[in-house]
């Protein structure tokens, strides 16, 4: 809990940073409310759990828990908004959502309840809500990559595997050690397809009333941590990025019999210092031996442990390790606080490094889908795709058939049509089943688009 | 939202000082457990909302949506309380709960969602429990008294007005300017009314298993946002402390023709120096007049307002406006920031006493229902009465009926049985409506107590 209040106090101040405001709303959405997109009910209506009863008796109206709550948000909207002076309209709230999950639930991972950010924003027009989309991207990138080194990219999802209710939905995949792919944020552009059952018009300075653009953006929380235990943690537990580290320093005295008590008096003087710089420090002078000490918050992920014993109060020095490499350095007293904000950053960026050599160094180009089921056991594999368009979907089957999905096309990134290049590997060239190589890697028909495919959370 | 963030992080800061650590439990509870505590699910079964269905169906179980925690957090307590060496085990959760309101609800003050902290402490002994109570009284007078200039009395509920489960509950009233009582935050001691039914035992160092202790402590935050907004607001607003003011020093520029890019950079340069320091600062430079300026941040409760124009430049000073009283100063460049902590210290200084003032003055003596029925008009009526305990409730029933509530007794305070002292009032010795003024101020038989009566939200 300490760790997801760091993650939000860090996601929400780079919302607010980009003019977001906070906002609460109610945990029950009517069903009027909730019914009023009609793609947006289908989808979240086999999740929703409904309240139905108080006291002893049968409410009048059932009331929804909320799956996701645009449909607060824009009841609200509609009211709020009244002309272009009103926008944009940036509000976002920190909430636990909840889905009545049929797959296999996991902890962090997928729940039926699960703690996000919710931000809904309104534009005068679509370019400023596309404009928006991108700054959630970096909002994303800001938090994940350069705060918890966590890697990602954000696919723009085929029609089949949109937010419900969206026109185009884009969300941030990162690839686990055991080859899955982990969805984290996600953005979605709405076009107007809220606004208009809303009624969310405004007034443009032209003097013509005009629906609002709107989009949402969905940081989870959960998955945030569940994504920092598997990238960055190691068979001896967790591994945290100093950002969020309930404790970022451990101080493990090493007494020996008639030194205990410059020892301590060192620690102490310690806890100050680094106290009074910002660093949340934590002093184990309980009666466990160092050993057991280490192990306990080696695994609890604390991203430094100094080790204080005799011969460094005499030297003036203190022994730091860190968790990410294990490396041990002595310190100078006197430059402590400096060397361990260089070590805390030198952790991120090793961290980081490793993830997204993983991450980026596990796409492999695919031909066959064959080559797809080999891949998708460690990694992405990028392929030609008929189309992520509605006619697609039969040929994302046949992958899903052999346990990957179509993860969509890469957001921002320019990829030819024909990942393979114009050189095909002797293997396609052979096109040993049938695949024509140069066209959908399924259907073998013309290929509009590069996807990437990987197994799933 | 942004109060009540911050309002947040004032109460979760003063618990953790106090060993308290953050947790969150689901948001429904199942009913076998809510059920454990007899006189609890009596209590709250009028009052809870039930989810019954998802998707499209009936679930096997219905669960409880949260009124309290007490039944979630003790199910683990079961499994994670071992030893003395895991106790005390003190932990918190910030976060909504639901109660079917049937009494008309009030924005902030009763609703049936609500935001509050719970925290759920366990303790070897008694004597441990009781030092809690003390302690979440201390707490609620660092975040409701020093930062929030809140007064408040601690009253002991009388039996019929004690949480339900709780062996006994002692809660904060505050004095609303319109003469009745608002709740704030209760602390329960359970005894082991809960560590029975839930199995919550520990090896104590004697080798003996015994039953924990339990006590809970409830701050409300919104009905804090309600105290602050009805006792420090007056008509042109709220009126915010410093520490929760989302904005805590507006900047108004004073612009005149040929002389605005002078005051502009001074503006500007201030942000700069004030931000620097921590204070949260807005400079308006809109379009709107100063005057419409003034009126918008007074109705925000902006603490400090600084008026710059072309002669303060000049002067090497700016004029400051404090909210609560309205009185202007010049401040000399160079103080500002120290200047401007001093005049945020000194309004939550004179909103405290004026409050405090108002509360304490209104606490009057009665003898006679008659009497209570006025004093309670605007204030808090003292009085001897029978008994807290079961027999005392007829009585508070008459009360009642003339429109007050029996609070309870002052905790911790050395009340007298005879609140009106060795020579009653004239009007008393009259005893023109057969109340004996020695006695209970409604059945006039022995009163075993002082209790202090008023209207309540």
């Amino acid at each position: 809990m300490k760790i997801i209040k760091k993650i939000y106090e860090i996601w929400e101040g780079a919302l607010e940073e980009k003019g977001h405001e906070p906002v609460l709303f109610p945990v029950v959405i009517p069903p009027e409310n909730f019914e009023m997109e009609k793609e947006h009910v289908e989808g979240f209506t086999p999740e929703v759990f409904w309240v139905t009863e108080a006291g002893g008796d049968k409410l009048t109206v059932k009331l929804a828990l909320r799956p996701t709550s645009e449909t607060a948000f824009y009841q609200m909207y509609n009211l709020w908004i009244r002309s272009y002076t009103d926008l944009p309209l940036k509000s976002y709230q920190s909430c636990a959502v909840y889905r009545h999950e049929t797959k296999a639930t996991k902890p962090l991972v997928r729940g039926r309840e699960f703690l996000w950010i919710e931000a809904h924003d309104a534009f005068a027009t679509e370019k400023e809500a596309r404009e928006q989309v991108a700054q959630d991207m970096e909002i994303t990138k800001k938090v994940l990559y350069d705060a918890l080194g966590i890697p990602f990219i954000f696919f723009k999802r085929p029609s089949w595997d949109k937010f419900k209710g969206a026109e185009e939905t884009y969300a941030a995949d990162s690839l686990m050690p055991d080859g899955k792919l982990l969805q984290l944020p996600s953005t979605h552009y709405f076009a107007q397809r809220f606004s208009k059952p809303f009624d969310i018009k405004f007034e443009d300075s032209d003097g013509n009333k005009k629906y609002v653009h709107t989009t949402s953006y969905g940081p989870p929380i959960w998955r945030t941590v569940a994504a920092l235990v598997m990238v960055h943690g190691d068979d001896r537990g967790l591994v945290l990025p100093f950002a969020v580290a309930p404790v970022q320093v451990v101080i493990v005295p090493i007494l020996y019999k008639g030194k205990e008590k410059a020892v301590a008096e060192k620690c102490k003087k310690i806890v100050d210092v680094l106290g009074r710089e910002g660093i949340r420090v934590k002093l184990d002078d309980s009666d466990k031996n160092p050993g057991e000490k280490y192990y306990y918050w080696e695994m609890k992920g604390v991203p430094i442990r100094l080790e204080i014993g005799p011969r460094d109060v005499s030297e003036g020095v203190v022994v730091a390790v860190r968790r990410d490499t294990g490396s041990k350095e002595k310190v100078k007293d006197e430059k402590l606080a400096e060397r361990l904000t260089e070590i805390a950053d030198d952790t991120l960026k090793n961290l980081r490094e490793r993830a997204e050599k993983r991450m980026m160094g596990s796409i492999k180009k695919a031909a066959t889908l064959k080559e797809i089921e080999k891949i998708v056991e460690t990694g992405i594999a990028k392929v030609n795709f008929c189309s992520t368009d509605a006619t697609g979907e039969a040929c994302a089957e046949k992958i899903k058939e052999i346990g990957g999905e179509v993860r969509g096309t890469w957001f921002g990134k320019d990829d030819d049509v024909n990942p393979l290049g114009s050189s095909p590997t002797t293997n396609v060239s052979r096109n040993n089943d049938g695949v024509n190589p140069k066209g959908c890697v399924v259907c073998g028909k013309k290929a509009k688009c590069v996807v990437y495919v990987g197994r799933a959370y």
